[in-house]
């Protein structure tokens, strides 16, 4: 048999915990931050860079590659690790979150959605079957199910026939997994509790290497959102990977591993980076700060990373406000260095029993930042 | 005294010649190419990666540079090497072209030019006493005289009102040159040999540390450009460097080599970079062709650079199809890496007594390039 993975609580604290996952490709210190690669690349940065920073796992997305440049081509140069040149671990999203959010128009069936596609128009289709051969051409390491995400709010009756077919497609998935691949069951149920209890025992049932929890972070308030992250990290089996998916403000990971979840994914560091927001010791700013004309002080003087070691705050906002690609280079390289510093910190708490004290800290940091409103 | 620099020429193949020029802070091997930093950044790169090709200097733009984020700024950090992390030299060109090529509106007079700025419309003016006073504030390790560039074509009478203007601006710059800081100065005329001479006399006796040829490549047919090339270049000093200004197709580049030219700068490689269009050892390719949509190969299998070395034609055909910064990045660094490694086999034919065969070799290359046309 193929080794596919192996993952170990380390420590805990509280409901907290460390952890390794082993995988053929190398190993994911838990609680892990994945950076997102949609279209076969982190955007701004090098597989060389993202080694730099220690980024042990990145996300792929099935709906992305498969429209462009399409999984068959991606098959036949070698797959997704080849094309894009990175030799470490990489997560698929089964396509399920994109198809809801980016297509214009989307149409349910039993066996899958018929979607439009965001690049051309074109129509495609996509169902448990499509998304487990596309996340066979790319090669992921890890395969998410292919999944219904709700709206929010819906009503639990068109929750509970969605959540059907999520389950219905996660056991099509699981009787189409890979030799070598590991896949991962994502629990739906919108805001119901029932429905979340009732996802988490059909996945379970049906058994699968982790367990992603889906369909948050799509309108709901932040407290429906935390209980949720609550509730179901007090459900998932411990012994598996718990991954919450799409969630990386930081108020909202410090609740989630407090909950006791191991992974994460977001744009935020990315797409902040390229906003002018970043992330500092002190909270978000905004590089574009008028005070920052003339400051020649790092981004960051806590920050060891090659952007805060060698640029100013004045360099830094003036390749912002002239557009220039190395702006979005410098600043992307910043704000992932900080979260998977974050991370590595955090892990670091939980080890040795502070992690309350930790999230105490940067609550306090995050409620008293200067903010990311350009001054005048 | 202030050491500013010193050239020697080495070896000469015709009128073709290498030489090296030695600066405080750095040696350049001539001919060289010197890559555009416009807004206190070569585009796409990072300092780091322009030591890594090669790059022994760099432009940076006076006109772009006052207007953001202001030459005050640059200077009250510690001037532009430090505030763009680059300890190399570098040139900055006067504002005199950016001005006649990039603003709205321009109103010449007897001190300088009034002009739009063609970012927020506002109005400045520079002359020759601002021009030196903003490469002093930026710290140039080479200045360029602040001149008035003439279209094309443009009648004798106005040429030569034009040129008595540039020379009374050259001597202003002169007499206001600040010590530790070399001034090139600029011959214009137009298409006019007699304008041409006038203006290379005018200057030597003034007495520069280089002499740049302008006006050209603004219109006039390549016969025209390539006659001015040959007939300036065999009367500028040949104790000094020789600078071709603006000027990098490749093709113009050899027949100006062999006219004696020392010093190139252009955005040829990074602009056709980030329009997908690459140098490679058979001539340029556009990586948008259908025909690399699965191919695995490297861009260009004799290319030394990362990019040829770690991603296919068929990865870089899709991050430009799907306008990720990674391509930009990519797409540069080969281009830029190209150019450096072309100057360097140039000057090793130079020394070597081969240049008429290499510039054949290249001449024959680039006239049965594959094109760059977008393939279907």
């Amino acid at each position: 048999m193929i080794f596919v993975m192996e993952f170990k609580v380390l420590k805990t604290d509280g409901s907290a915990r460390t952890g390794l996952l082993r995988m053929a490709r190398g190993i994911i210190h838990t609680p892990a931050f994945m950076p997102v690669g949609t279209n076969a690349t982190v955007k701004a940065m090098t597989p060389e860079e993202m080694k730099e920073i220690g980024a042990e796992i990145i996300l792929g997305n099935t709906y992305h590659l498969s429209l462009r440049p399409g999984h068959e081509i991606i098959r036949s140069v070698g797959g997704l690790h080849r094309f894009m040149n990175w030799d470490r671990p990489i997560l698929t999203d089964s396509g399920g979150f994109q198809v809801y959010s980016l297509s214009a128009l989307r149409d349910i069936e039993a066996e899958g959605v018929h979607f439009k596609s965001h690049v051309d128009g074109s129509m495609h289709f996509i169902g448990p079957a499509e998304a487990m051969a596309i996340q066979d051409a790319l090669g992921a390491d890890v395969a998410m199910v292919f999944d219904d995400c709700t709206p929010y709010p819906v009503a639990h009756e068109y929750a509970l026939e969605s959540l059907g077919r999520t389950l219905a497609w996660a056991r099509t998935c699981k009787n189409l997994k890979k030799e070598g691949q590991a896949l991962f069951g994502i629990v739906q149920g919108s805001a119901y509790r029932d429905l979340r209890i009732m996802s988490i025992e059909g996945l379970r049932e049906i058994g699968f290497d982790g367990y992603a929890v889906g369909g948050l972070s799509v309108g709901e308030p932040k407290e429906v959102m935390h209980e949720m992250i609550r509730f179901t990290g007090s459900l998932l089996p411990g012994d598996s990977p718990r991954y919450l998916m799409g969630i990386g403000d930081l108020m909202d990971v410090l609740a989630a591993v407090e909950a006791g979840f191991d992974m994460f994914d977001c744009v935020i560091p990315t797409r902040n980076a390229r906003n002018g927001t970043l992330f500092t010791s002190i909270g978000r700013i905004s590089i574009k700060r008028t005070e920052f004309k003339a400051d020649e002080g790092p981004l960051d003087p806590n920050c060891g990373c090659t952007t805060c070691k060698n640029y100013s705050r004045a360099y830094l906002r003036h390749l912002f406000l002239t557009r220039e690609i190395l702006s979005m280079r410098l600043n992307t390289m910043h704000n992932l260095y900080f979260y998977m510093e974050f991370f590595r910190k955090m892990r670091d708490a939980v080890s040795s029993g502070t992690f309350s004290e930790f999230r105490k800290k940067w609550e306090g940091v995050i409620r008293s930042e200067p903010g990311t409103e350009e001054g005048t």
